[in-house]
């Protein structure tokens, strides 16, 4: 049996997010990925995510793995699957892993990125790709607020009140802000992200810019872990998941 | 009589070019331009363009003029227009002009890009704003036959079989290529392009890119001025309306 990892890009604009649902109308990534590769195999394929994705998110470099016995040569893997997924998902790379690899339960770092377009008027040429703010940021104070998450916390203060998980502490590696005509980026690295997470640091961010709440505030909101006082949950097109690494 | 000009940007991915169509069903960026500032000034607004743009052609910067008695003040115009309009079309700006203005007949310099995604699968987000070139292409070659566009000629070689136009020396200002990652993007400014030329042009490019012309052939098929002795008409979805420039 060989253990295959796959890493794709995907515009989720079309999609009911990466994980597959139990209503089988809601179209996801993953239905699509297993039922691209059960072709090209013909074997039934299952596929291991690093981890979800929510409708409407993006993904520049998601990880999955599958095992198969297909005898299909490792280099060739992604055009045969890219010829018969829809042109929203893009396999880059097929690599061959140890049977132990899982690409979720062996995940060390995951690096999202939030993309806001800061002008009066939104481009069409980013309205699935960024979350839109017309008015002034003060992007220096943005940049001090974003330091602020760096660390190994609680963020219970920056999780959704849905989720099943009780661990809330993660590290975060990095967190920046880049800004380039109209738009503004931030890229955040963790070892990983409760749900949510990366938006409701980004909408804590955004009213910092706005002078609504000081940098310093991030560290009050960590310590108060209370979803109610963070900023809102931004909305899921500015989002996407842009590498997972490995120790492999 | 107020003569209002408007610049504006389209993703035309869903649009069946700029310019009108006698069947109604085809939906172009003129209809839904007109039928918003129809709306928004309760009279019946035509617009004139700067010039069409085919079906999956995008535009950053098009112009257009149109005639009205609207009261609206012109810096409220862009936020009027665009709150009816889908959000695939959006007025940038609005400017107030002497009577003689058009935004077709006093165009002076028009500027287009052409996108390639050059690299072996392309990327879900670059599919309908880019061609796509899985093989390695000879940027520096590609480069020097951009050069040999510059000047004023006769460019009927590099026009679609299909046009009305009797007179075909154009004026090429400049012509270059920039390579960023996997994007290889030329951007060319004329006084004006035949049917299909950035397109032509591009396609030429790519051929000397693949090694299978030389730079110096461009001279030759502008003297030749025969369209089936030059490059492929590459797809729509590459080309983008940069800016129209006015003396006004």
């Amino acid at each position: 049996m060989r253990n295959i990892k796959l890493t794709l890009a995907y515009d989720g604009t079309n999609y009911h997010g990466f994980q597959k649902q139990n209503k089988t109308s809601l179209k996801t990534i993953q239905d699509e990925l297993e039922k691209a590769l059960t072709t090209i195999t013909n074997e039934n394929i299952v596929v291991n995510g690093s981890g979800r994705t929510d409708a409407g998110v993006h993904a520049q470099g998601q990880v999955v793995n599958f095992f198969s016995i297909t005898k299909i040569p490792i280099e060739r893997i992604p055009r045969a699957v890219n010829s018969v997924l829809p042109p929203d998902i893009v396999v880059w790379q097929a690599e061959e892993m140890l049977p132990d690899f899982h690409a979720r339960f062996a995940a060390k770092k995951k690096t999202y990125s939030y993309t806001i377009y800061n002008d009066r008027e939104l481009s069409p040429f980013w309205r699935y790709y960024a979350y839109h703010v017309p008015v002034p940021l003060d992007i220096s104070k943005m940049i001090k607020g974003a330091e602020n998450f760096v660390g190994t916390y609680d963020f219970h203060g920056f999780c959704a009140k849905n989720t099943a998980v009780t661990d809330f502490v993660r590290t975060i590696f990095s967190c920046g802000l880049e800004k380039e005509g109209p738009l503004l980026k931030l890229t955040i690295t963790g070892n990983g992200f409760l749900y949510n997470m990366v938006r409701i640091i980004m909408g804590t961010l955004v009213e910092i810019g706005k002078d609504k709440r000081q940098p310093e505030d991030v560290v009050t909101l960590i310590i108060a872990k209370n979803r109610k006082l963070s900023g809102v949950t931004l909305p899921p097109q500015g989002l996407c998941l842009q590498s997972v690494e490995y120790d492999y």
